[in-house]
């Protein structure tokens, strides 16, 4: 049987029983942590006695079917950061599953997706969501497809979230993503995102520090919001208990 | 302290470490069952070592000034269905409790926002949601909110995800919310919900059970999905490998 087991938004903690359960009875553990920022491999290996075997990106595209093929006969558990399948990247083992009739079981987790209502924003009312990569990523070239989402979305009163990019060495800043997307507003010039609009964002989801920073970019893009993992959230028209929330709980 | 933990899709295997740690160390425990259809109270309670008192609606909504002042000198947990917060009716807590200075903890967990992902949908191309409502609570009125938002979403390709109501008896299944949406068809005519329109259906996400089910609405109108919990997707213009998977996944 293969297992796709999601770790929740930010430690060992956050691990469901399910999980916990599932990997204790597993022959063999893998985890992937290159789609998002978590900590506590370590811990979880004491957590379920066993050790976990670290999955990079080429493990994970490449090994997909050396993995599957290893559950046709053993009981086989991936680990992934926050709910599994988020990641398109995720579907490549089920696929292969499917094809080689092998049982399959997902154990559901948080998602940044869902968690971000904790900013007090109607998840009803969020419309596509884009993330913003790394500069180095896409050769110097602004990604104006990300523009393109947020001018639909504006357009029809709904909230954008925005997905920081993440390398090895660690999470894009809020910072930097504003920046980011201060270029592309001076590119585009729609007046999607200027000093006057307001942005939330919310940083470090599920620690015991989480940061919900609201105002206008002019206040915003000078701010220190620590540590990644963050998420920026461009607002549609707020209802006013969205606002009234905000304003209340951003610092 | 006043914490608000999510109980996960199905469940007691799905509470997190973390909310099972602030449970047993907590004075108080209250669970919340009325947003959604969970299972697995009574084991909850073996697992905390505490009785856990049931909130209904009028006890979250009128008495959320008890709870909240409950928790000025006393460790106070909250259990609420998915992911808290994604119910609005949630954030009366944590206003309340920032108004009197209370400090608050978020147990975030899985919610059918991020779940659906299952289905092989990509996330980024979810519009604006909906939530399907019985005609015994709108005065037999149709929903037309819903219509319009699919509409907008099926302009821009974006996905529909339609939550589906729930009573204490239980939830909609996806046969009523198809009789519901074929209604409103009917009424506006704008060809968003016809008998070639493609849906998928997803039920008992997180369960050993959960259903993936995909076809025309012509192939699925007469179909018995099971038991509730259950949320309908009409997708938009489809992806060749979303389509690819709901193919080979689908039932």
């Amino acid at each position: 049987m293969l297992t796709l087991a999601g770790l929740g938004l930010f430690d060992e903690k956050d691990v469901t029983l399910r999980g916990i359960e599932a990997a204790k009875a597993a022959d063999k553990v893998y985890i992937e942590l290159y789609t998002s920022v978590w900590h506590g491999k370590e811990k979880l290996e004491q957590l379920i006695g066993k050790d976990i075997e670290i999955l990079g990106r080429s493990g994970m595209e490449q090994g997909s079917e050396k993995i599957v093929k290893e559950a046709k006969d053993k009981d086989v558990v991936v680990f992934v950061p926050g709910d599994p399948l988020i990641a398109t990247t995720h579907t490549i083992l089920i696929e292969e599953a499917k094809k080689l009739g092998i049982k399959l079981q997902i154990i559901h987790n948080a998602s940044i997706i869902s968690a971000v209502c904790e900013t007090g924003l109607h998840v009803y009312k969020f419309g596509a969501s884009a993330t913003v990569p790394f500069r180095e990523k896409t050769g110097g070239k602004l990604p104006e497809s990300v523009y393109e989402t947020l001018k639909k979305n504006k357009k029809n009163d709904l909230h954008t979230l925005l997905l920081l990019d993440i390398v090895p060495e660690g999470g894009m800043s809020a910072t930097e993503a504003i920046q980011i997307m201060s270029s592309l507003e001076e590119k585009k010039g729609d007046g999607m995102f200027t000093d006057e609009t307001e942005v939330v964002v919310y940083a470090r989801a599920g620690s015991d520090e989480p940061l919900i920073a609201f105002g206008t970019l002019a206040e915003m893009k000078n701010r220190d919001f620590g540590e990644a993992p963050m998420v920026m959230i461009v607002p549609g028209r707020l209802h006013f208990t969205e606002r009234g929330f905000l304003e209340k709980i951003g610092k």
